[in-house]
């Protein structure tokens, strides 16, 4: 474990970082994870700049469907810490129980079906196969 | 790899399975991932409806919703033949490509941040651990 | 893709591993899967002597089941060359069409109980925690 | 984390699987991940139904062979949660120290031997992709 | 499967990115991963800034070990795309036959050992869990 | 969780490898994973063989670099014993913060590329198609 870096111990671009993410999310505490990856600062701002990105801008799917993809992505990989920090972040963009309880019977079908489609080694339906044009 | 079951070869409980396939999808077609585990009549049939109901039943989370996160866990397991068939399930049910990029890059994003947390062995935030009360 | 080193090319420590394998196996074909990591030799020894004895010597789990074990590791993981070559060798140890469905249903039932008790963060239950005492 | 459903709190569907799973597993206990899953009775019901059904049900593969599997994908997962309880259930279906050991020793071999198989990306041997014809 | 966006139909962005490559690899010839990307710009914008960054930067550990870890990584996930195309890289940064062997060989060994930590559920030993202060 | 066999409680095979773990590592101390596995002797002996020779005999890739790249499958795999454990290790073989800071951005950086080359499915390049010459 490395140490986890405060905002009071924080300067030069760290600081700038976790200003960023502060005034971004209008709070002042700073989750854990941008502490801990705090100790590599070049990690810091790329990983913020993406996930600020990818996670809040403008676009097609909702913020509240994009938490639903993040989680789905932490169980299936067992990242206990994901699962905990975005199961509160999605509770706060508005996810119910209920949304909730049909998320992980998704994640939990597909990585059944996942398994079925490898142990019974399905050959690709040729109608998958063909390059794939979606409506713009 | 197993023989794939044809309709026209199906009989008992596969058949039945198989017509419950095509009246639910209102399609004649029968994709080979059904075709190949109806080499297990009882998985055909236990596997068809947790799918049926997973995917289908009313919910709060739209169909749509549904196959992103059915894509989310497929590309996260890399499983290639649920890739290629949920993106089409996904294209039927009106995924345009900005969606489908907006998918993989929150699935891209998770899988590198599940990792940092891994690697810095990031503790859990103390407020994530209480149960969580979420409004039904 | 490394170049396949054939039997015919072998010679030192590889040719010694390559006519270990045809000894114990009983035929003159070597798998593709001996001849890619012949690249590589100490590998090649050193995974034949793991391979050969953690399959194959005397102990409490017969040879089929040990198969069947290691099916449900290659499938959970997605590789495709394993699932292949092992499917065969279970096969060849009296693996039938019943056993080969009932062990991918319980693969694909762990598949997804794995994922909800990560995304539920399912407390381990005390009893499970003490020291187990296993007879011998 | 979500709240545990005990069973004295428990109603209607939730109330019916509890009464089932004491009656079929003859103990009043109820594991966590089932108090946990309740959250989402569809989820408890189909879960424990397949479970049932797959762990349970008279077949070709004995009981104590299915909890070696499903150890086997668990371990190879990484879920605690499962491999504690499933280890559990294993030892009181016979399972002794050798078994463990051994399973464990096949899992370990294979976890290994599917990462060689991807690096040097050993193509398929011709023998193996025919339709496999497997004893019924 | 997306169609891939050659260069001479690239515009905008895209084409920014792609002469950002080739100046970068000082080749014309662009790999089918930036092509199939570059179907969500943004994405292909993000990947090729962090990549640039990630692999190429000055920094402590020099190229060549930047790719093994690359290589080690898409090995236990089984990307065949990653591994073809970053093998290639290595090669031509030095990855020399016996380094790749060693990789290879770190990588199967680790896959194993995680396992056995797995299922023996082997508890962190306490000089193990301080924070730790490396050397700057 | 199984028992620790102590040092001093062990006796045949599991003292000789214990043993030779000591001497080899110069330290009385063994670790948890070593006392764990122990329960099952013959893992014991094959697990410390091939460590011991992957990890630590002559070849081209320096000790620290063997670290690394088993720290990337570790994380990757979400392994919280083998993280910290090989953390020490490779802080002992002179990992700087700079080097772990730039091996996690990379092993981040891998797991998003690989699952981007999965969701678009990206078709292999013919140049990587064929058989890798590699300089010896």
């Amino acid at each position: 474990m490395q140490p986890l870096i405060e905002y009071e111990h924080s300067q030069g671009l760290v600081r700038e970082v976790f200003d960023d993410i502060r005034a971004t999310r209008q709070t002042n505490e700073i989750n854990n994870f941008w502490k801990a990856i705090a100790n590599h600062p070049p990690t810091l701002q790329r990983t913020w700049a993406t996930l600020k990105d990818v996670m809040g801008s403008p676009g097609e799917l909702d913020p509240l469907v994009r938490e639903l993809i993040y989680i789905a992505v932490s169980v299936t990989n067992g990242c206990d810490y994901c699962i905990a920090s975005h199961q509160a972040a999605a509770i706060s963009k508005g996810m119910t129980q209920g949304m909730f309880g049909e998320l992980l019977s998704v994640v939990a079908a597909a990585n059944m079906t996942n398994r079925l489609a490898n142990g019974y080694q399905v050959p690709v339906d040729d109608k998958f196969k063909q390059p794939t044009v979606i409506a713009k």
